[in-house]
This record gives C-alpha cells, structure tokens and sequence, in this order.
C-alpha cells in the first residue's frame, strides 16, 4: 500500500495572479524550472501535497486557503514576511550555500562573515524552514513519505521529526554538496545547523557518488551522526523532450540554425551565465583552438546560448559583462568578412536553446562544478547528428556519460579542453556514431519516474 | 650504526659572493630562514652534504667543484639554468603548487592552463628536480637517508630509487597538502608526476594530520598508491629563541614598543603579507570589535608586523596596497589625538618583530591556511606577559595548540574572530597565566632535533 506524498520546495509547480475577473479572485498557471517538470508530471493528479513559498501577490492569497487544487496539483503556499524570505533566498540560499556547494568563493577575500551573522541573516533562513517544517507537521497526512527538495530547506527536519513521528523525511540535493574543506568555510553554528538538520532526514540523496561522499566527509568531519544516503540522478522526461524538440517553435529555429551554420560545424553551448558553468574558459578553448590551429577558422561556429542569471548580484552582472567582452574580443580577433567566430545572443529563447542542441555537431559542458547537469543528458537525446559531447569530469552527469563515451573537459584546462573539443570535431563518422548512441542510450536510461522511485524507496516507505 | 645524511633543498644552509680578495675567489655566509635556522645546528659540523640550488654568482662559482666545505656544512650547489630555474620556482612553485596547497585561488577564473602549458612551464619544474635527482644519485653516500624537503622538490624520488637503490628517500612537507578538489585543479599530467613522484619515497611527512590526510585523500583519489606517511610538527630551537630575544637589537626594541604601547592592551601580528596569512580578515575583526565596544577605544593597540613579500607579483603587490589601504581606513576612523589604533610598518625588521612577541598582550595568528606557523609557538615561548594566543584551526600548530589553551580564531568568522580577540583580552588573570603556561609547554615539547629525529625514523634508517 503506498504512502501518501509530500513535496516540500521552494518553489511550487503552480503560480497564481491575482485576477478580478475570476471567480476566486486568482488565476493560476504551471510553474517552470528543472524540478517542476520532472516532478510536476508524477504528481499532477494524485492525492500528493506539495508545500511551497508564496512568491507572488497571487500566491499570497491562495496562501491563506490551506491546501488548494489548481491545474491538477494539489498545493499549500506559505506565506512569509518578504523580508525574511528575501534574506533566507538571496542572503543565505544564493549567496553563501551555492557558493558553498559549488566552491566558488575567493578564499583570499570571501567569505568573511561578519559580527553578528548568524543573527541578522542566517536567523532568516532558520525562520523560512520553521514556516516550512511547521506546514508538513500541520498538513502531512498520516503517514506519508516527506520529500524536501534542495538546498533551501535544510533545517526542516528535526522539528518535524520531533512533532510527527509518523512521517518518513527524505532530502534530495540538486547541487553539488560541498566538500569539508568549503563547509568549514561557513561559520560554525551554520554549518553545524546545515548538518544536523540533513541529518535528520531519514534518508538524503545526491545525483552522484561524489556529492553523496562530499556529504558523508562533512559529516565526519564535523562531527554529526551521518544518516543513510543514496545516490538518484535525475533525468530528462524523453516525452516531454520529444514535444518541445518537435515544436513549431523548435523546427523553425533549427532552420535558422541551418542558414547561420551553413556546411561549417557547429559547436554548441547551452547555460545560464552562471559562475559555476565556467563560460569564459569555454571561449578560451575555442579561442585556444582557433590560434593553435588555423586550417580550423572559417569552418566552425560556437553557438553560445548563455542567458544572464541572478541579475543585480554583482559578481554575476560583472561576470556576464566579461562574458560578453570575452565574446566581443574572440570575434574581432578571428572573424572574417564571411565568418563570424561565435555566434551569441543572450536573449533567453528555450526552443531556440533545443534546436541549438538538435542541431549541435558538438556540444560543450565544461562546468567548474555541477550537480548533475540536464542539458548534457538533453543534447544527447534530441540531437540529430551524432554530436559528441565534451564534458567537464565535475559535472555530476559524468557518473552515467564520461565512461559511456564524452570527451573530457577538465574545467581548469583550457588547452586540454581546445583538445577534448578537436577530438570530438575530428572523431570519424563511425565513432561519432557508436558514442553518440551509447550517450543516448545512457541519457535514456534513467527517466524522472526512476529518480522518484528512488526516494521514496529510500524513505522506507 | 648511524646512516649517512643527506639534505636536498631549494636553498642551501651557506651562500656565496664572488670576491677577487678571497685566496677561492668567493666569500661565504650563513643562509636564513626556517629550514636553514631549523635544521643547520644539526648538520653543521657533521658529515651530512645539504644539496641546494645555486643562487647567486657566487654559488654559481661554488657549483662547479662538487661537494664545498663552508660555514661547517658540506654543501652541493647546483648550477641551472637561470631561465628554467626562475620558471620552476615562480611559474611552478610560487604561483602554482604553493596556491595549490594553500587553496588560494579563486576557481571562477583561475587556474586557467593555457595550451601547452605542461610543455611550456611544468617542464621546467621536471628539469630542476632531474638536477637535483642526478646530484643526489652522484654524491649521496652508499646506503644514506636522503632528506628532500618541501615542494620544490617532489619529482626527484623516482629517478634516484631506479639508480640508487641503497638511498631511504624521505619527503617533508612544510606547507599544508592540497585536497582531493584543489589538487584537481592542476593538469592531470602534472598532477600525477606529482603524486607519483611523492609516492616514490620510502615515507612522506607533513605537519599535521591534516595535511598527511588530505594527502592520503588525494593519492587515494588519482589514484596513486600511498607511500608511508608521518608527522613530524617543527618546532622553534628554544636557545636560538633566547638568544635573540635576550639581544641588545631586541631589548632596545621592546623599549621603544613599551613606548608606543603605554598602559594601553598590544595586540600582535608578525607574518609576510601573503594571501594565506588572513590579514586583511584580522584588521577586519579589529575594526569590527573597536566598532561593537566602542569602550575598548583608546585601550587597545593593535601592532602589525607584516612585510611585503614575493614583490612583483601582482596578487601580492595588491594584497599588500590592500593592507596599507584597510590600516589607513581602520586609523581615519577611529584614530583619536592620542591614540593610533593600529601600529603598521612595513619595514622588516626582526629583532622589532620578536620584540612584539615579548611585549604582546594577545598575538593573532589567523591563516586561512598555514602548514606549522612557527610564529605561533615562537610567542608562546618569548613572551613575558602571559600573551593570549588567536590561532586559526587552519594553521598546522592547532594541532598542539588548539586544545592546550588557544582562543580558536576562525579564518573566515570576522566575527568570530573579534570575539575571540575581546575573549583574549578580556580572561583574567590566571586564565591568561593557566593557559600562557600550558601553551608554553606545549610549544617547547618538540625541538628541531626531535622532528631531525622523526624524519630519520620514518626512513627506517
């Protein structure tokens, strides 16, 4: 007999606007990102709770209505102070946990936390997950098997451990997990916290071995009491995939594609600007290949599809500008009147992103640090030309694709990258062929309902 | 029966200066620094040859006629390249392996191997320890422990047991061992020459546990096969200390520091302004303590003893404008007609420096990595006052000093290390002399002698 399910994340697979004209003064659409459509699917329909943040003045007042059905979810918003969501999202999710994860700090100069952290910020992300933790003890149906979602909500365990034995907790992690020697970089009380409330989850699970054994080394290292832990990498939804790949939208921006690359071939990046997906080495290795190589100039393209994320943070906006200075640089430096280097355009555009993929004879993922990376498993799925795939070995999706057959990218090596990307141009048509279909197959392998399956037999439940 | 000694180093314990006058056509003189004031009473007057770099013009002259009697040590210098020695030690050592080590980069933008890189650069490092493996298989005595310190030198091991396999090989580490992820950062060809050429001694030896774990954890993780390990914490020569705190330079100077310090609180600094020391974080902490209890204004000194180091470079040339910027911010704000809140000069100047350590009423020392840090135990050991120690967990020394009585500073915390700071100053009386006492001990329970020992033991020689 199965569980009854919880979701817990901070985001929910529903927003809501408010709206005059409709009957309850809201109207709602399906939320986005890589969980909710993963996610969203397997829940869509069944009795499945799923608690997430208010996020708009739409959802704050569905927040006040308990447990509310809307496009086939059934789901509880949270309404919580701005303010103290605002410093738990950005102060301590965004600025300290993925840095910390994903080891992206400067140690020379940051962190450097100052008099009264704890207090005045890490105390905002206490309070987010207490809002969380009281909604599961207050909605949970007897029973059910708790699923919390990421690195935003760390905490909420033990006090519904304390409150509703009867639950079973599981913590999944989307990112990497930070090694010890980053977790120090916390201080001690949060990293103390962080631990102890993962720890009380019955079961956490990690998209690869490495984070799982990042967390376990954490652990020890503190010390906490390490709870059982279990590695589940997600993977795209093939149907879902198949639809967007076969879209209007897609179709006709593959036939854009086409006239841009004409008979060159056409090596192809899609991410946010974000610090850890290493752009500007990427476009060093291109720009690496470019010099070492000259016969090369004229008969590739890099179609960089980055998008500008978290905008407003400075290291991000300073960042994206050197993406594009970088791209600015590597163009005037080799462009011909007949060819341009790197063909980049940071307006967000998904079926222009798909098609890129489909299109993509080579496709590069050279992440600093990753904690499974969807897009390497997309491309591999979509595409229509046998494209190899260069993958940084710190991407959690090398666990199912580097020995299947990528081309490895070490992210701190641009002339070992410029390398990875010759190889994989000039492989013959056959071993193009033969690892294409072996990453296909080992993107394929796995679909979101397995990595669901996996939690919940990690619950126990 | 005592085996032979034999002490391979970047620096030698003598140096020479061409000079027409003398009857050999150069002048000699003793070398500083820590290994050479560590180990050089211990091997000067006896049969070990101590192998060193050539240096100057010289050691150049001195090089070529083999083992030299100098000083009371019997030193090989080797003559190389100049161009191959100066990228070894700055392209290899300095800029690549010590921020390896340390965990100094800032993995957003760099390291960032260019194409070629091992060719270009690593090369070099491979070319000075071959000279250094072809003098030791040339002059080591038959059946010596050879002694090879640090980590300019890790690549010397294989060659010397492939031709002489009557050597004990022992490496010494001084600096902290990179983790599994920061050495990963390194080109995998580098990487593994490195691990394998550490692997090739009969024992590897480092400060702390720590640094033998992270190690451990990297061998493991190539995957290299681990050599014996030990560790062997240095520890100042207590008369050499005496000497020099007892000498006129040093008593002049605690004079003039008694005059500048008054009846107010001296906190203490000494280190080189280099980017794993945590300056600038320490005069943070001391800002942010004047700025929380503004009552300690006026009572409190904060000296800084730090001096330029490894000039030229450009992170360090602007760490160290940082650190005269951030003392001259600190001063403008809270400088009062009669008070100066930090004393900073960077003129170097030891026997000033071990006067601060006598005169200190707290000494911080707040690495954000550090292999021992002498410094820590040298002021236990010469202060007069019952001084306080601040001591990061991330310098080697908390290994002895931590639980024996310091005030546990950590390296990122601001905050924490302003309170640590208060807590310092603040202990009473027999506080300060129960732990000034036990930290003393603890500082005094080694000698050099006893890590010379260590290193002979491991060698099973």
């Amino acid at each position: 007999m199965a569980h009854p399910i919880v979701v817990v994340s901070n985001r929910g697979p529903v927003s809501f606007a408010l709206d005059p004209a409709a009957a309850d003064g809201v109207s709602s659409r399906r939320g986005a990102g890589g969980l909710v459509s993963g996610l969203g699917p397997l829940v869509r329909g069944t009795d499945a709770i799923w608690i997430a943040a208010a996020m708009t003045d739409g959802d704050r007042q569905v927040a006040g209505r308990g447990v509310t059905d809307a496009e086939g979810f059934r789901v509880r918003l949270l309404d919580i102070d701005p303010d103290t969501w605002r410093t738990h999202y950005d102060g301590v999710c965004n600025e300290v946990l993925w840095f910390a994860h994903h080891g992206l700090w400067d140690p020379v100069v940051e962190p450097a936390w100052p008099l009264g952290w704890v207090e005045s910020t890490w105390s905002a992300y206490r309070e987010v997950n207490a809002a969380f933790a009281a909604a599961v003890v207050a909605d949970a149906p007897e029973g059910a098997v708790v699923l919390v979602q990421d690195y935003h909500l760390c905490l909420l365990a033990p006090a519904v451990r304390a409150e509703r034995p009867d639950l079973r907790l599981v913590h999944f992690s989307h990112t990497p997990f930070a090694s010890p020697q980053w977790l120090r970089m916390l201080p001690r009380q949060a990293r103390h916290e962080l631990l102890e409330g993962l720890a009380a989850h019955h079961a956490c699970g990690f998209h690869s071995v490495r984070w799982q054994h990042a967390f376990e080394a954490s652990c020890e290292d503190a010390p906490v009491r390490c709870p059982p832990t279990f590695v589940a990498p997600l993977a795209p939804d093939p149907a879902d995939l198949a639809a967007t790949a076969t879209s209007a939208a897609t179709v006709s921006a593959v036939g854009e594609l086409d006239a841009l690359v004409g008979d060159r071939r056409f090596v192809v990046r899609v991410d946010r600007i974000e610090l850890s997906k290493n752009v500007l080495r990427g476009f060093d290795a291109y720009a690496a290949l470019l010099e070492a190589q000259p016969e090369r100039r004229g008969q590739v393209v890099f179609g960089a599809f980055v998008y500008p994320s978290r905008q407003g943070v400075a290291a991000y906006d300073r960042y994206a500008r050197a993406v594009a200075e970088r791209v600015a640089e590597i163009n005037e430096r080799f462009a011909t009147p007949e060819w341009t280097p790197i063909a980049y355009d940071p307006h967000d555009d998904y079926p222009r992103s798909v098609a890129a993929l489909v299109r993509a004879d080579v496709v590069l993922v050279n992440p600093i640090s990753d904690g499974l990376n969807l897009v390497a498993k997309e491309a591999m799925i979509v595409n229509e030309r046998d494209a190899q795939l260069v993958l940084s070995p710190h991407a959690g999706a090398w666990d199912e694709l580097g020995e299947a057959g990528a081309w490895r990218a070490e992210p701190f090596d641009v002339g070992a990258t410029a390398l990875a990307m010759a190889d994989a141009l000039d492989a013959p048509a056959d071993e193009r062929e033969r690892r294409a279909a072996t990453l296909r197959a080992a993107s394929l392998a796995r679909t979101p309902a397995d990595w669901l399956a996996d939690q919940l037999a990690a619950a126990g439940g």
